[in-house]
């Protein structure tokens, strides 16, 4: 059982995902600063998983807070948003974990609780955003996995594992899990996912402890795969979904949606509620990344390509909502149009 | 200017590409062995290429052919060729150079050359061959610079340059380098093309010395770029063109051009008439060469995917021929339907 982010009474423990799949180590991040920093480097990744990284550095920050008066103390918790919203632009569940946790701490004062208890308080939240999101993922892969038929041989890009969750099920893999503990039989390819090598790092990692047979591909073989009949679906995660279905996700996602609709193989994405943006109309208003190039020039010290070179390094790309075939979220299965189920399925909430 | 491999009295030289662009190395091969050895490992790559070093290593392997007697000399020709044959099954290039340099051996026997004068005249067709490859480039690169647009920005998939060439033009880079002459104003984006990193080491580096304005990305960012309207044209080489106009090329160009498709993007193909494989009749017979596997999991020592994991390496894919707007030789532009305009070309031959 996978959990890569954890809480213990002194500090937040993060399994350093830059160094799988060769070594598993765990680092213990002892403020909110080591924690943003655990982000922005990419220590821990995946939209939901940085949600509850996020709620856990707000809650260590607090932790740490010296003073005596909770008029301070919410100054402090303001620096501390403002440092972990600028790690990474484009997972909205860091924004969401940040509006929750701000919430709880006006709810917490206005109860008129002491600088002691809202440290309490606001430790309790991030463990319930934890837990909510492992639970979330448990749904999704239960709903999810009705989609899935039996003998599939799934297609998935990036990791949306329990490594890029709170943990246990992840989204996509957790629907590719819910379908193998409703007894179907599935197989999995995995994009590697230049080129940061999610794919062929923690995706194959995560499913080979799991003994779910898995195929690693580099992402340029999958319409070769896809036309010769070699998958029957696509699930990938989300780091944010706009208003009407629009999809961002990690790079590549929308050339892999291309390509499922021009073989006739559904493409599902797997997300938990918090990484649906209704402030966001649609995809035209995400934010997509752009990160150092030297993730393209450069494997570790090796040189790939030549000094001087310009390179384009877009971290995400937006799936439109007309390519998608379901939205799995621990409400239940979208459908389009989703403008409509993704309202309904938000004021749920 | 860019000549990859070049013959010299003792030996067949080559530039090592699998150290570029980090790396000017030339190695100095000494028999046919070490040709086929060059081939296989892929110290030379790229279709034309591919032609033009195997009818080097047939002229080699005869000049070190030590006998008196033309029959013995041609058990020996055999031979050499079954070696060479078997070194890339899917580049056509390979075929055609093994039966041109055939046919100028039984020609010689024929006429009652003796094995010294036969040894000359097949050095001197391998240098033909050599000749007529970059002619025919040079052709491919009017004919083809004809279609760009001025002001476009170009997508290329895997080096289909001089370097994978006889050298000088190229073929897909030759289109490039035609357009420019033409005083076309052309810049291009290269795919880095997983797993060898054809397009970050070999179009990157060979369009730096150029000075042809290139801006590398990862296989999985070109249709986010053609969404966001930064493509204006794809062209790409080809290891074997099927009768049909079906068309083998490194793995991921059948994405390219699914994703040139979907966004109305033209997609040319630029190869010389030796890899127009009429005997071919569609992409459905062409062999798909799998490479190991190594290449996936590792960059030189560095590991980056879990031990034990299962892994697809196909080195080719077949694009079908209604996808591919042009396909451009050295005797002009063929257009659909291909199974009569490259047959008329074939018969012009």
């Amino acid at each position: 059982m996978i959990i890569p982010v954890k809480w213990t009474d002194e500090c937040v423990e993060m399994l350093d995902q830059r160094l799988l799949p060769t070594e598993e180590v765990w680092l213990k991040l002892k403020t909110y600063n080591d924690v943003a920093d655990g982000i922005r480097d990419m220590v821990i990744r995946g939209a939901p998983a940085i949600g509850v990284s996020c709620a856990y550095g707000i809650a260590l920050g607090l932790k740490n807070f010296v003073g005596m008066n909770v008029e301070d103390m919410e100054e402090e918790l303001d620096y501390i948003c403002e440092v972990l919203a600028k790690t990474r632009p484009t997972a909205i569940n860091l924004f969401w974990a940040i509006d929750r946790m701000k919430r709880t701490f006006a709810k917490a004062k206005e109860e008129g609780k002491n600088v002691s208890e809202i440290k309490q308080v606001m430790i309790d939240d991030a463990k319930a955003i934890h837990e909510e999101d492992i639970e979330s993922q448990r749904l999704i892969a239960q709903f999810g996995g009705e989609l899935l038929e039996d003998d599939s041989n799934v297609l998935t890009h990036c990791n949306a594992g329990a490594l890029a969750t709170g943990g246990v099920w992840g989204t996509a893999l957790g629907v590719i899990r819910g379908a193998k503990d409703q007894g179907k039989k599935v197989t999995v390819i995995a994009d590697e996912t230049r080129p940061y090598l999610q794919g062929a790092r923690l995706t194959a990692w995560e499913l080979l402890q799991d003994d779910i047979p898995v195929t690693l591909i580099t992402d340029n073989q999958s319409g070769h795969l896809m036309k010769k009949g070699m998958v029957q679906a696509v699930v990938v995660g989300s780091d944010r979904i706009a208003a009407n279905g629009d999809v961002a996700n990690k790079i590549g996602t929308y050339m892999v949606a291309v390509l499922a609709k021009q073989h006739g193989i559904p493409f599902y994405v797997a997300a938990p509620m918090s990484t649906v943006d209704m402030n966001c109309p649609t995809g035209e208003e995400i934010p997509i990344e752009e990160r150092d190039i030297r993730e393209i020039t450069h494997v570790k010290d090796i040189q790939l390509a030549p000094e001087g070179i310009s390179v384009n390094n877009y971290a995400f790309d937006v799936t439109p909502n007309e390519m998608v075939d379901a939205i799995i979220t621990e409400k239940g299965v979208a459908r389009k149009p989703y403008v409509e189920s993704l309202r309904k399925m938000a004021e749920d909430n």
